[in-house]
């Protein structure tokens, strides 16, 4: 596996597979884990910092769900390239953009990935298509027990895994899930959504991850808790919840085709019409014009496109992505440019 | 030639024919006449007015180019069939809504017709494709001398012919012709041109005539004095006018071309997309996006439709239109959606 295999086959998380795939894009597990008696990667200094990137290296070779993955070292890629990754969520906008010594790891399909020296010296996750939060669990987990078995992790009986950052102290775990909610946001029910969330610990963002605005009715949600629940617990949790939230998105999308089903036929009709003929599309404008795209073909409107290309296009428009395929640094009008003629051949 | 008639085939002025008929859609020379020694409409006596009914109606008749005319009592027309008229500017909104004993000739092919007992016991017009106005003039000025042979006209040697309104007096002359200025509108010239033209006499309206906001990028321009110039200086100068005006539009639309050639295809695609996909489409919205279509097939983005097809679909897409061709009274909304339907009908 090679880097440039990464542009030619999006990953397993984006086949458009598992269950509730038409409203939740994409299932996400990660753990964060630290090596003991070494300080956190902010703490430590080059020579400890080169010592964990080597020790994580044995351990994650000898794991066979890693075997033919993709080593990194994040120092020897263009600024092109991390964003690249960043664009695919297989690493931290955080970890694009630090300097210190640090290495990325991808297995397979994009299944299991890792970061090393990120803010812990070890960042597990595994990114499933749909809702598929038990199932990325299950893998990020078998990787954190053969990793566990080769490196000693920093863990006290009182606090459970230690971290950099206390929010992730105890299981180190933070799940998620990449929702569709139109037909909330459409009926203006979405804020009472996220009021309630925010009150059972579980945070939201937008598509493009920490600290971006939710964009084209996509949105991010998380736990926000990672101490004094099991994984299982939080993962139970998480999922109830997340359950409920398509529950919803599911009978506002029934109550709009029964009130408002012209209106969302125009809605829907006037973004296939701008996508199929414009010729320079910004990211915000594409994200809002496919997430109603998206839904016209869940209801039937549309049905030209399989939810695989729809997930696979949400990822190629972005910046490094369209860049990668033109093969050299594109001007943000050229990005423009590019982004509504990829769109274009997607749709036609 | 009766009324239904005039839904199947709009006028000779919509067939896209005559000089500079990309920019300008249409020209009109209307007289404003009236009958000596029978007060003005405003303060005639019922009466008085159907005296000049009888009158106008013999003088009519015997008028050879107003042959196989379509004589309409207005009282006797429905409140549809009178905004039908408007709509073809056939006759004026005060006219259609006016209660007075009052009748309405339409020549064939629209290319002449009369109001009596508007304003003025006599207001004839004459209405061409592209830049005819001096074409326009000759017609009514033919159709105004077979019934100045008929009729004495109420004419001071001192003032010229006389009319209820004093903005009207001497000629009763007024010319005017529908522009589309996309060009001068988007690279902001347009407000300097209107400076100019109001310095010059020359008025302004929109697409929907007096009292109306230019939309769409379609302007009416025509003359405000009418007095103490000869109707032969009034039409050259305005004819003069409106040459530069097309100048500038050329220009203007050369130079968008050159420097902002894939804007404009977008913007253009952009309204192509959406004319063809929308399900539901107000007056305003179809006119701006009409607007560009136009541009879009004049410099050849666009290649579908004829230039006749464009004309007239301006016309069918306003709300009595459209209920004369559904054959019933449509709510607001379904004229949004009957308007979507045939403006998608037309381009495709």
């Amino acid at each position: 596996m090679n880097f440039d295999d990464l542009l030619k086959e999006p990953g397993e998380w984006l086949k458009g597979k598992g269950a509730s795939s038409k409203i939740v894009i994409s299932s996400r597990v990660r753990l964060a884990r630290n090596l003991d008696g070494i300080p956190f990667p902010g703490w430590a200094g080059k020579r400890e910092r080169e010592e964990v990137l080597k020790l994580s290296a044995r351990s994650i070779s000898a794991c066979p769900i890693l075997k033919n993955a993709l080593s990194l070292e994040l120092n020897k890629l263009s600024a092109l390239d991390r964003q690249f990754l960043v664009e695919r969520y297989l690493i931290s906008r955080e970890f694009a953009e630090s300097k210190i010594e640090r290495a990325a790891v991808i297995g397979e399909k994009e299944m299991v990935s890792l970061m090393i020296n990120e803010e812990d010296h070890l960042r597990l996750q595994s990114l499933h298509s749909g809702f598929e939060i038990e199932e990325a669990w299950r893998l990020v987990s078998q990787v954190d027990d053969e990793i566990g078995k080769r490196v000693k992790y920093a863990f006290s009986d009182h606090w459970g895994f230690l971290t950099a950052c206390p929010t992730n102290c105890g299981t180190g775990l933070r799940a998620s899930a990449m929702l569709h909610l139109p037909a909330l946001v459409m009926t203006k029910q979405i804020n009472k959504v996220f009021q309630v969330l925010s009150k059972v610990g579980v945070a939201v963002r937008g598509f493009y991850g920490e600290g971006t605005q939710a964009s084209g009715n996509f949105f991010q949600v998380s736990n926000q808790i990672t101490l004094g629940q099991s994984e299982e617990e939080i993962i139970d949790n998480l999922e109830r919840i997340i359950r409920q939230i398509i529950d919803h998105e599911e009978k506002a999308r029934e109550i709009l085709l029964k009130k408002s089903r012209f209106e969302l036929e125009d809605k829907v009709g006037r973004a296939y019409g701008i996508l199929e003929y414009s010729h320079i599309m910004n990211s915000q404008e594409a994200l809002e014009l496919l997430s109603l795209f998206r839904l016209g073909v869940d209801i039937g409107i549309i049905t030209k496109i399989s939810i695989e290309s729809q997930n696979k296009l949400l990822i190629i428009i972005q910046p490094a992505h369209l860049q990668k395929m033109e093969g050299r640094a594109l001007t943000p009008a050229e990005r423009d440019t590019k982004r509504a003629d990829v769109i274009k051949k997607a749709i036609r």
